[in-house]
């Protein structure tokens, strides 16, 4: 039996997952569709044979629908997981799993009345093979606990609509919960340090940016968020431990040597680093949800995020550190 | 409406297929399986909920089966081709085409005489994207017109059952295929060349072996097949061309300092490789199919790589250099 | 004409030197040596048949030696030099060139009392290959302007002796002088961050330590220092551009494919990593010293130097970022 | 005490040496030179304050000039050798020692006749740090008992001058000195591949030539020989051991990110490749001949590496294998 999903959101990100999960996953097809724009959401729908709801409440009551995948505009993030949960079904909502602290709590709150986890966030680098192999690594003891790390998220360029907070929020996000994942415990304490900018971001924008986070142990962590690197979109993450390092790879590609020079590509776009992340994130998705046990990041994961981008904002703001600090976590959560 | 595929052959690469048609694959299921040991066929028949037929020409022939994938024994090959050509159906025939030469080209014919391409061969390398991204290097003239080709093809350690034509018709096969595709021309001379063997091989067993092919175009090429590395599975390929070089990356792995030393983990095994050439190769087979036009290696390519591994073969037992003779390319296969 | 050093300090990076001098540099011999402790200066003096003196002073004063080479305790580095300028003498004096700012400013009023610039300071990173080719590759402009420094000092363990400010003033003292140097200006602000410790280092040390500068034109740079990595002697360097990135090599060693693993070796001491750096540094002053022209680091390079370390031993007392205080630069030192 | 120098050529290569020995070597000083054009011999010695000689044989018998190191035409080598053995003087000779190998065996006699080593030939490349690392590994067992060698010799442009002899006696020379060092036993067969030229190559030119070479124990050898890479020089090894392999790395250089690549430079010129080896050597062979000991490359490498040759070009005219027919070795030579 196929899973039937219903997207909602049919913009850029979620027209790639309705293609992902038509092409690519084996188990589910795209069922339904709805998104603010009917239009847009018509064509969707006539394109992979899928009901066009004009709602998302609609969307989520539907009986053509068993789950639920939330690629909509940020805002309207939280409302939608709630409706998911109140209907008892699987929600798969995009980062960020709401705008604020307080809807995170709500979310949680919800789904530990419904009493079992329904609620999955979209931090998709945790299925990424490099961060997976990096996590044994570090178990394994190979370098000892883990003392600093030094992260780099680079785009090659901003869009229009980027916004100072974005550079937290949207990009550093990601950072802030791989690094927690792979770290496994929460952060203590934030703070952002900005300087020259690069004549290249629009003006006013503070790019890059410094994220310092140091973790409840004290490991101590640097990322450069840099929106305009000008060359290409690239992550890079080294975790120093206390008797070794261990990094990701560059992404391979192929050799060149001509002109004088000994050359390989980089990527110029995101969408092109976490193919495979995006691909492994959906198909484990719904292979849990058949299975009805979820086992990616949970309500309590997106809560943690938010507060820790909360933190760093109010800290580009006042220009000190300051802490992050969670609610006790729920015993549900562990 | 999904692609119902019969696969001829449960043992390891046939059950790898069955597994990636079912889980990995969209778009199609495996509805039918056989094996010359009953017992395997219908263990994987009651996993996969197939149908286990008595012999490949019951499964050729039923109307449970869109399509047909050989995974069996090497002299079985073209038997079951012929076959499935008789039965006007789809086929991916795992390489080698045919054992002999005068095999191939009764396939030719008999596909030539159906006056359509039903027969494709499982050359998946073509479907690695290091190898489509070096022949489109290639082609856009980046190294000028290759020259020489570099290639090593390394296993960490024989099976037991090896034999010194195996290297050739095993290993090498890809190598003379995929070295074809991407310089895309045919073969004028080929020779093998022994010396020191590697005191790891079974005795008698010549390894490593050098093959050494000459293009019609005078392009040369040194291919190490190594079946005793000892440290990994390992596949590297440069090609030189006029103005510059492009060369396989290595597979990308965490980078791990630790003890005085920067390491990076190579594969052991074959299987570990070419992961998503296999996946990507059975979905454009799967896609093709359903389009009823084939893109992939053809009758002709395992006709072609065929009579150079005999001449390869000829060659090593000669100790000289021997022409590769194909017959006229028919337009057939243009 | 041979240049004729006496050499002050026989201990082991003075008789290192003594070595080069003799053994590598062309035009140079060592006349004389000293040190604190007699018996370790005779037996140098026999060893390179130069004579030994009782004193630093005596040696300075010998008509017998017409340049003067520094590499005695930090705390008499000072008070030698200003014996140098005294007698009109060339001085290399090994990092630090004074404990205190006071006895930078003192070094500095005296040289220009002289009117002639007589000291140059051993930051030998400066002769480094990479580190020049750097320079270059951001003055070019080819990565537009700096923006951002991401740099780590890691030797595999310390010495019994170490201390908390040793990992600023002995390890530290190389990245603020030669961040200053690529980036051509001065630090405006300095901050130390602590968090988890090593258990590998000694107790009470705080390793590894996080060191942020600010440059005036707010270039931010994050320096890792650690001096119980475990692995090995490690530097690195990236600077992050408006438009690209630069970044120190490894330096190059062996390829090894074995037990599945691709290795190279990384160096353990301290001692092979600037050799070359060391020699041309030391030839080149040689060369200018017998041009009556220093090329090399300033008086002034080494009281910079010394406040920012300051500044950064008072932050991480303090635990807030504190500003780096220069005089006013005289044009002397232009 | 100085060893004083004589100099025989003083084009290219001779002045660099001479350079070389006044610059960078210490221990000696060039104190005489001849060229067979009387006018740039005038120059180097009023440069650097040598006598200029009318003749090789005059500068040789000079009581000026305690050895001899020849950089002229390749024609004249055997001839100079010779009159330096007659001399009792020590003579470094560049690549080759000789052009036939009847003067190589010519000049064994005469030094045997004398008694001593009198003789080194300039194969630098066994003095080249990543080369003697590899001479290690092999002799560690790490990688096991060699089996195979992967070789590249490219040069980015050839001079107008070059012949297709010369693919072999000045460029492939080098690659049979290293090899014969590496692996420590002598060539038993020599072949050349010649197939596809390149049109960047003077017309008639042969380029690139493969040359396969089997030692006596059978490990099996191919060595590219491009003299119009196109891109730059470059000069690869890899050898291929019964349970791993050991590659020499590219020279390091700093790595740039822009662009949408990840680029570092290649050498495009040989005399940038070999600095550090050339000074090796010539250090070497000064504190050698000061203690009268050679250790370098002797006659017997000069004759073995001339035999070698003739054989690879024997076997480009015949189109076969021949066979590599060396003297038995004088114990002399041991």
């Amino acid at each position: 039996m196929e899973l039937r999903i219903g997207v909602i959101g049919t913009g850029g990100i979620g027209r790639d997952h309705i293609r992902r999960l038509t092409d690519v996953i084996t188990g589910a097809k795209v069922t339904a569709v709805t998104d603010i724009n009917k239009e847009i959401a018509d064509k969707a729908a006539k394109q992979y044979h899928a009901l066009s709801f004009p709602t998302g409440e609609d969307l989520i009551e539907s009986p053509e629908v068993d789950a639920v995948l939330i690629a909509s505009w940020d805002p309207t993030h939280a409302g939608y997981v709630l409706s998911c949960i109140q209907a008892g079904k699987y929600v798969l909502c995009e980062k960020p799993l709401a705008t604020t602290a307080r809807d995170c709590l709500k979310i949680m709150d919800a789904e530990m009345s419904y009493g079992k986890r329904l609620v999955q966030v979209g931090f998709m680098r945790r299925y990424d093979k490099d961060y997976r192999a990096m996590k044994e690594v570090i178990q394994s003891g190979r370098i000892g606990e883990p003392l600093l790390v030094h992260a780099c998220h680079r785009n090659r360029t901003h869009i229009t609509s980027h916004s100072n907070d974005m550079t937290v929020t949207n990009s550093g996000i990601h950072e802030i919960d791989i690094l927690r994942w792979l770290l496994e415990e929460e952060y203590a304490s934030a703070q952002v340090l900005t300087g020259k900018q690069n004549k290249n971001a629009a003006e006013g924008l503070q790019d890059p940016q410094i994220l310092l986070l140091k973790t409840k142990n004290g490991v101590q962590i640097g990322i450069e968020v840099n929106m305009t690197s000008g060359y290409g979109y690239d992550i890079q993450c080294e975790i120093v431990g206390e008797t070794g390092t261990v990094r990701l790879p560059d992404p391979s590609a192929l050799l060149i040597r001509s002109e004088g020079k000994h050359t390989h590509q980089i990527f110029t776009e995101w969408s092109q680093r976490f193919v495979d992340a995006y691909d492994n994130e959906l198909q484990q998705w719904v292979n849990d949800v058949k299975k009805a046990t979820l086992s990616g990041p949970s309500a309590w994961d997106g809560y943690a995020a938010c507060i820790t981008a909360d933190a760093l904002i109010r800290s580009r703001n006042s220009g000190t550190s300051v802490p992050v600090t969670l609610q006790r976590r729920p015993e549900f959560y562990d």
